[in-house]
């Protein structure tokens, strides 16, 4: 590590606190950013594979001109009107089922499904919440017991609402069915029902992408979505990581799945890294929980907010980047499934438009592998990668499959660099695997 | 109300849904904004008096340029070294005493309150927290209950964790000193040891501003704060509203209150209304609270972020603002004192730097005054005052507080507006008190 991110360590370690995560064993001290590339403080260059913050891309001019405009002309808040934030939920509602048709507006995905989980409760009138044992889906006190990657040992003992299914992963898990899935629920709701709580809602990311991103048939999550539906319960999509156009087939991940989320919860690309979420709900939902909570947030839907989310998704439009994620995600199945080929060790390749990556397992010789997480190896593929100009990281519950999630304007030539340094980097270290 | 205005009002009710609060019996539609100045649609001009996040002014031009020159660079996250956050927390802790030493940086209030209730928790293995009964610091499922001037009928349940102490009143409760205060939370905490949830944590804006912004002698929350520590607790203030120099005599309202807080929790005004907040707090205890929680905020700290904050802070010392609020607002003490003398309505007169109002209480003959709050009088000069041009609000226990908390550039002429319109409404519309 240079003198100078270590000098930055310190200061992070005085300033934010011990234990605050950096991304690689010699983390990246960025300064600049353009389209899907990075510049760190030595000028040299990066093909960012990984952030899907940015999501019409790094300092996308439209987003920034927008940000700039709103923000010489004015910035308050919804207790005065403006037209900024109707057009914009407008505009975003008009992409989704018609029964989709309000959202508040907040600054974090976090904040969004903080409302969710409570509109649930207003609705329903119960508390039991189910998600994946697998996942993330934001920091508050209440949400952050949704998580079962990052277990507080804080947080007002709110983990009694709580019950886990088991993560879908369809290259482990035997019965890979919706059905086996929608059963796993409905086992859960029992035991909710039992409880003081009752049962009010699945929530999930249609796309399960922190838990990998298994590959599910079309119409996957009906199932699940008929049994908690049977139950009175609320199915919430949080498609922060999945939405705007990311899965390349369909704008909504949850689309995909063949169902209509009761809540969807917004957030990270919503307006490009500008600190922007939604909870979007139908009608007669939003209003049974504004009658039963005043939720209003000082900077939620202010004007320059509002329009740097209007510019993405005017930018997603414009540029039809919807299908260009499928056009550049489909070629990279294709070269992932070439190195499949090639390269033993991976034991699957899985995504949907820009969301794409390989599973690493263990080859205990020289011809067969089987399914054991290669973690270490997958660690190492992601730090030489990194070393080598190419942004990438790696999720999923075992930690060894390759989290590829690049900005959307990502085109079929970066996917060329991309898997030819990957390539590269696979043979020089295909030797580590079988130590593994 | 004009039929465009009718017409932004059936879209929030559509798109926001019912029961989202606007200003005023005729709601503004703000267009643009410039220093302490708000434009209409119909190209009317305001003197603003009310908005506290625009801190440094509408669309200051300093915080308008960091911002676009940062968001023409590059926007990501912590997970990448960046010396934004550093720069920035350094420079915001070095306004404080030396024991604060650290921040988690946030996007809202709301989320920085979150987080120092779950600091609270983590340090003392207590989760019981003491508010007072008059305030609003939030709106997430925990924060929200901290909350009495807004109560939530959902929120997972979770008031059980909460007591409350009477609000200070220096108009109307009959011992108004320190000590009588610390002897209210005294017994709650009593009650929360005799609990399962043990004592945590006081929570306070330290000018008590929703509640009122009650007369204090210097050091007032000295005796609540011993009380606090003898206890094992934690004493939280929430600089929301009260922080970046507002109260004019000092940087931070709880240097006025003779008290330096285990944690502080800041947002509003911090970047100038772009979606910023922060939990500060000792090296000791943010490292005690990482160990025990992995927190990480996607946007929280993102260098827009940073610059836009820190370009406030520039423009609070470079503009000397603090002292500018402290003439400012003594000057306004002056008029309002000279508006009581004319109108024995006016029960109280109360502020500090650049947040003052009077209290309207009811006048029973054309001699006396009582101290029965003047409630729907306050609601008819805050919406009159609308009509004539000038911006402001009501606030405390009963809504009979003029809330007058300009952005911080305002200046001895807008005093003088302010004022010759009140005293111009209050003329007008005297007999109506009589009424009341």
């Amino acid at each position: 590590m240079s003198d100078s991110n270590a000098q930055l360590i310190e200061r992070r370690n005085r300033l934010l606190g011990r234990h605050v995560s950096t991304f690689y064993d010699d983390p990246l001290h960025l300064v600049r950013g353009d389209g899907v590339w990075l510049w760190d403080a030595q000028g040299r260059q990066y093909l960012d594979c990984y952030n899907n913050v940015a999501h019409v891309g790094h300092c996308n001019p439209r987003v920034v001109e927008a940000i700039h405009q709103q923000a010489s002309t004015l910035n308050t808040h919804t207790r005065y009107l403006h037209e900024g934030i109707l057009n914009y939920i407008e505009r975003l509602t008009a992409t989704m089922d018609a029964s989709l048709t309000s959202a508040i507006l907040t600054c974090t995905g976090s904040e969004a499904n903080d409302i969710a989980l409570r509109m649930a409760e207003a609705v329903t009138g119960h508390r039991g919440i189910i998600a994946t044992d697998a996942t993330y889906h934001g920091n508050t006190a209440l949400v952050s017991h949704l998580s079962r990657s990052n277990i507080p040992e804080v947080g007002f003992g709110l983990e009694h609402f709580f019950r886990y299914v088991p993560a879908p992963d369809s290259f482990r898990i035997e019965d890979v069915s919706g059905e086996a899935f929608a059963d796993h629920v409905a086992e859960r709701i029992d035991e909710l029902n039992k409880s003081e709580h009752g049962f009010a809602a699945l929530l999930i990311c249609p796309l399960f992408l922190n838990e990998g991103f298994p590959a599910q048939t079309e119409g996957w999550l009906k199932p699940a979505a008929d049994v908690v539906r049977k139950s009175g319960g609320l199915l919430i999509c949080d498609e922060v990581q999945s939405g705007f156009g990311r899965v390349g087939s369909h704008f909504w991940a949850h689309q995909k799945q063949g169902v209509i989320p009761d809540i969807m919860v917004l957030g990270k690309p919503m307006a490009n890294g500008h600190p922007v979420g939604a909870t979007v709900t139908s009608e007669d939902t939003i209003n049974t929980f504004r009658k039963k909570f005043r939720y209003f947030n000082t900077f939620g839907g202010n004007p320059v907010s509002c329009a740097a989310a209007l510019a993405v998704l005017d930018e997603l439009q414009e540029e039809q980047l919807t299908q260009h994620a499928k056009t550049v995600g489909d070629y990279a199945q294709l070269r992932l499934n070439s190195l499949k080929k090639k390269f033993p060790f991976i034991g699957d390749v899985r995504g949907s438009g820009l969301v794409f990556g390989a599973e690493f397992v263990n080859r205990p010789n020289d011809t067969a592998s089987d399914k054991t997480p290669a973690v270490e190896f997958t660690d190492r593929v992601v730090n030489v990668m990194r070393e080598k100009g190419v942004i990438l990281s790696k999720l999923g519950r075992h930690k060894n499959t390759l989290k590829i999630r690049p900005p959307m304007p990502f085109s079929l030539d970066n996917t060329n660099q991309l898997f030819d340094t990957l390539d590269e980097v696979l043979s020089e270290h295909a030797n580590e695997i079988i130590k593994a």
